[in-house]
């Protein structure tokens, strides 16, 4: 019995372009869904780019304006893969033309601007989920079901870092192709809005809101060449944050972000200290998750060190058998899963619009903060 | 421009048969080759099973009799994902039915089964492979690059192992759906067909013949209800098997495989030690690779902890960005990978059937001396 | 030929006292010096306890008011191993009477009285050093030797933490033996002093000084019943702490310590990340060093996984053999062996008062930018 | 009170000379003992030699033949840190004598010889102990804990490793001072008596008796300078040697150590696997146990990482706080602690003489073994 397909219309074809279309192509072979998804049509502007993409991943038509995609009747999905500075005029208008939306983190620019695209999807209705894909990464989600079942007891520490070491060289210029993420003008923000926001999500899903921020940026090299203008020109990003934090439930965050670690390529990692167990995670050793429970026996006591890869893990009894790794791409393939399996049960999979703002205005205080150089409420 | 197809018929829809329907699926996507791999046919003995297998892998068509893959014209290659017992039958007759031959590892129930199989490739001119996919884990690949640019020198000590836990219940039965491992007469061995079959590829691959082997073996469980029979019977396999050896270059090896090791899924390890370097490495963290490098300066002389996750280590531009990790079944991408490229540059990939048949003749070997309490040269 | 004694007179018989004692003892047969310790008087108000800590350590004498030991001509130096709010009278007078003075960390209950204290031992002239003992750990100080051979090059990032478990039980008492550190009278702080002053203490020694501190601080249990007055009092010491920061030389700090982790003992670690090189280290596995260097070869780029153990290291020719680590306690070894050195060369082993006077003064910072919730200026 | 001095005589002032010493002036400051060690006497045949080593470490006098510290009344027991080949004959000198011995190890040249020690004790009725110390490293005493209450269950596989790599240069000598242990004559053995022998005395401990062995030893490098004769002469010490073995209780074990293993300095390690639980420890992180139990819930079982540093790990709460860890030789501390207290409960501590006899006949077999090339039962 054939199952009904979701047509997907995909907006960009860079590694977030690659990254949703494996999880696309993959994703039926090992969920069992009620809804396949079928690659449709692949957008982007450089029309022989976007057809080479489609043909090495199977997208049946490209176009090469996204309005084109809005008015297909062939087309269920949009899924936003252009850098941050497209994701609200793209949103906007998709949610009007009725299309369910998937659209790259951080979900806007600043808290005003996904503010609205999350009035415009609540309006229009469509199914909306923003790829903080980490929720979905085995060892992160059985963190989640660790402190939901009560284990960690009251928190006291959430702390978080993502560190990368891509950006040392003055040589390396700033825009353009695989470096707008260094153009002010295209992501808004350096890496605030591109780990940071990463980590805040997570956070904010497993230990609740944040109440106030205390921030401190730096950008280390001032003027970098600009791949568009060909000149040089002022470095607008940050290349570091870091910021101090109290949580709602009276915990204490310690946040930081940086393209200056030597030494790390992706180096994202959180720990919660609660009074009865503690958790650590590292994006480096993805299916590892460390668990410290104060009720084990004292002289056995230590931190469990978990092979994230058990069949009553999350996710994965529907991979390969115990003791064997999934990668990083999985976790674009259970976002899809869960998006899907929303559609069908009416709860619509996690984090939607309006919760991906909440990571939004964090952002937006942490930048005021640091911009200020004092404590700043979040919204 | 549509590439040249290379057609797939698949035998068995197990583990195996699902890792490699992925790799089929996923290769064309990451790898630019000049045959893109087609699922024409699966084929198994029960019609409802492999027509959901089908059905969810999306191959064309379905067959209850391998024979009848040899005799469409629309299948190029045979792929054989049964128990042990059944890959010398099948791939004698897809020799001569001049098939192409992508066989599950251990080659054979034992050498002179290997050594006809070898015959039938060879004299029939087909292209042939064996699934040993560990020597395409990026980390292990990076392992061979370094050796073979002289990095460790002579050579003194390799010690392998490979320990799981999944048989220490007594109420685990063999035979039958998904436990024919235990199944002496599907198997031909325990663990040392199954496991240490890899772990001496990988050597062999790496070291060089092995001379001599000093083994032993347990069957811890003497007996196991059997799934096919409904009877408690005597257990033939070895639940644990560990040699000695002595390498031809001069070097000792030390080898260990168990199903009884608690707290150990699957960890696969190896290490090499020579006179300028040394390697190590775990599948439990399949992506990490730890070097030693005896002309480091001694004051900052210690392992190197390699995150085999750059573009310019083996296979990784090929996938995401720096530090982001791929999966087990990715080693199964890069050899068809491997294969179709070795299909049109004429120099076949490795390791094909007689390659794979070193490695039964060491299994024969460790075999006999376990049986024997004696030192054993390998034929 | 018999050596010159150093005769000493140790205040505190508590976790410092036999740390000290222990060093004492056990240098003279791993370090070739020029002044030999001898255990001349132990002295604390309670005469038959110190009586028996003199017993087993093997101190000559008891006095019971340690103004006594300043009138005795037979001892060359003050050990002052009480808590932090005796410190400063009795360096005080200590100076006045001309004897050298070892002062256990943190110098002083804050800023001014450090001075004070400075302002004393300058105008006496007396040997004086304080036990930041972590300088002398071999892996840190191998840090510093890697630092000052210019391996790092220009440094973005500096992280530290201390984190401990001990005082989350809300049963826990403040005041009295052993718990002093909780009653803020006699601890002048909570972990700001007992913890931070040690990562500051690195910190100012590995990077440089710091510009300015924006901090917060948390008590999580708000009452806790005193062991001196036996009634439930506010508890006044801070729980946690931690702290943003500028270093004069450009890089941004992030500093973290509580006693309320969950799974972490005497978790010490520091990172430090440099255009060139990253150093990172941690006290639970005091022996490891982590060292990151660009400059090696790109496909063998990884972390060094130091065992800092060898006889080119920091300390370790004069220990056992490679591989063979030493324990914590050791740190104090080196430190006095460091001390008598410094008093035959006559260039001050480090860091005596004046400079752990710069310590005292980000801890002050750091209180007052908690306390105002605002950025602080470092004096 | 004075308590009863125990008074010692040192044969030799090695490194194991320095690691005793070290013990015996420690261990009563951290231990209450009935008996403090007093160190009289010091012997070697070099008089300047040992007249330097007795005015470090405070012995009160020395001699050149160990004969004289057998008849002097003033000495309770004798430590011999000779090289191996000089054991015997001043044990049962100092047996004769009347004299405790401490003896180190391996016990003997070989099986006979310490027979012959061991009925000469036994005849005498002296206190004697071997100094395999590293049963008294707390976490291997914890593990003995954890296995004496049943937690592992059934064992089926015990293995274990000595790995360093100081001897792959070429042109090291052998023989001479520091380097007796590359000359048979003085050694008896190569890594098999030297560090295998530390492997085994464990394992008998923590796993009861070995039935039977297959060994092989190899010698790399075949000739060196001899430091005593000044010619190039043929090496007869193993280089490295390996074996599989049967223990009593049904396990199987798998034993390796080397002097050729780049990139490891002294890596003892062993693990043991059990039908309920399983214990790994390595030396080079000692105080570190690993301990995975299957009886922890699915979802968080994993290797328990256990940093053996808290009061109630054996021997810790004798030392600092939980979380600082000790060295190497603090073993030896514990070693004469327990020593002591076997002289005073009259339960004396082990491994006695005749305990380390069984070491000795594995060695044999060993060896026997090895040479025979087959399998040989252990006596």
């Amino acid at each position: 019995m054939a199952k009904q397909p979701l047509n997907i219309g995909i907006v960009g074809y860079g590694f977030m372009g690659r990254a949703h279309s494996n999880a696309y192509k993959q994703v039926a072979q090992f969920f069992d869904l009620a809804r396949t998804p079928v690659l449709k049509a692949a957008c982007a502007r450089d029309a022989a780019k976007v057809k080479a993409f489609a043909d090495t991943w199977g997208y049946e038509s490209t176009e090469t304006d996204w309005r084109r995609l809005l008015d297909r009747k062939d087309i269920d999905c949009i899924d936003i893969c252009t850098p941050n500075n497209a994701h609200a005029e793209i949103a906007l208008a998709a949610a009007q033309a009725g299309k369910m939306i998937l659209c790259e983190k951080p979900l806007a620019m600043n808290g005003p601007e996904g503010l609205k695209m999350v009035q415009a999807v609540e309006k229009a209705k469509v199914p909306n989920m923003v790829w903080y894909n980490y929720r979905r990464v085995p060892a992160c989600t059985l963190a989640r079901q660790l402190i939901d079942e009560g284990r960690l007891g009251k928190i006291f520490h959430y702390r978080a870092n993502f560190l990368q070491d891509w950006t040392i060289s003055a040589d390396l210029p700033q825009g353009g192709a695989g470096l707008w993420r260094l153009d002010v003008a295209a992501a808004g923000s350096g890496v605030t809005g591109d780990l940071l926001a990463h980590c805040i999500d997570t956070a904010l899903w497993l230990n609740g809101g944040i109440k106030d921020v205390c921030a401190m940026t730096e950008t280390f090299i001032k003027e970098r060449k600009h791949t568009l203008t060909g000149k040089v020109e002022k470095v607008a990003i940050d290349d570091a944050c870091a910021f101090l934090c109290h949580f709602k439930n009276g915990s204490l965050g310690l946040f930081e972000s940086t393209r200056y670690a030597r030494g790390h390529k992706a180096l994202y990692t959180f720990e919660i200290n609660g009074e009865k167990a503690s958790i650590k995670w590292d994006l480096h050793d993805l299916h590892r998750l460390e668990y410290f429970d104060h009720k084990d026996e004292s002289r056995i006591r230590g931190w469990h060190k978990l092979h994230v890869t058990d069949g009553d893990h999350p996710y994965m009894g529907k991979w390969w058998v115990p003791g064997l790794q999934i990668g990083y791409e999985s976790s674009f393939v259970h976002q899809v899963a869960d998006f899907i399996d929303g559609l069908t049960t009416g709860k619509p999979a996690q984090p939607d619009f309006r919760n991906a703002y909440e990571t939004q205005l964090v952002l937006d205080a942490i930048l005021d903060s640091a911009k200020g150089r004092q404590w700043q409420e979040v919204k």
